[in-house]
């Protein structure tokens, strides 16, 4: 059964976690699991191919931002805010508030 | 006489502003003029060839981090903390924090 690695939240680089965030497709994925989690990959795919859903949620993974776990046929999705929030504090939540008042913004 | 461009506030992208801070010499830039700004680009250049701080330099602009103004023969760099800290609350603050406490905990 496939098993995927993540990182200690010690090995967690700023630069890495910053990376995966900047990107718009990653960071709607992060929003979306701040609202339920875990989810599986479907829900989350946003009609994109399956190869450029796996790199993104590899990038993901390997910053420490997300944590993916097989659970029967489901690859189950959540984010590591416990881990984050202990190891960058207020981070995760700045950018969270950050994109919503941003979406606000545009919407407005 | 060059003058630089740069976005209004009502323009910044929040993913543009993560990439802007996801690449360890920007962010080390970042922290430079957080300590003391504004500073010429000399002393932030860190033994990098012009070119490269040049691009480093426009990427921090054009994401609305920082501004360079021409003041004589200087070109003179400082972070909009108070434009980013209206548009995105606490986002400028936090990375701050986790790059000072990643630092603390590689030296420690």
């Amino acid at each position: 059964m496939k098993q995927y690695e993540h990182p200690l939240v010690e090995a967690f680089d700023l630069t890495a976690v910053l990376h995966a965030l900047s990107d718009p497709y990653r960071l709607s994925v992060v929003q979306k699991l701040a609202e339920a989690q875990p989810q599986p990959c479907g829900p989350l795919q946003a009609g994109r191919p399956k190869s450029s859903v796996s790199h993104h949620f590899m990038v993901l993974r390997r910053a420490g931002v997300v944590r993916t776990e097989v659970v029967g046929a489901l690859h189950m999705n959540s984010l590591r805010d416990t881990e984050l929030e202990q190891r960058f504090p207020g981070l995760l939540s700045a950018v969270l508030k950050a994109a919503q008042s941003e979406q606000e913004c545009r919407a407005g």
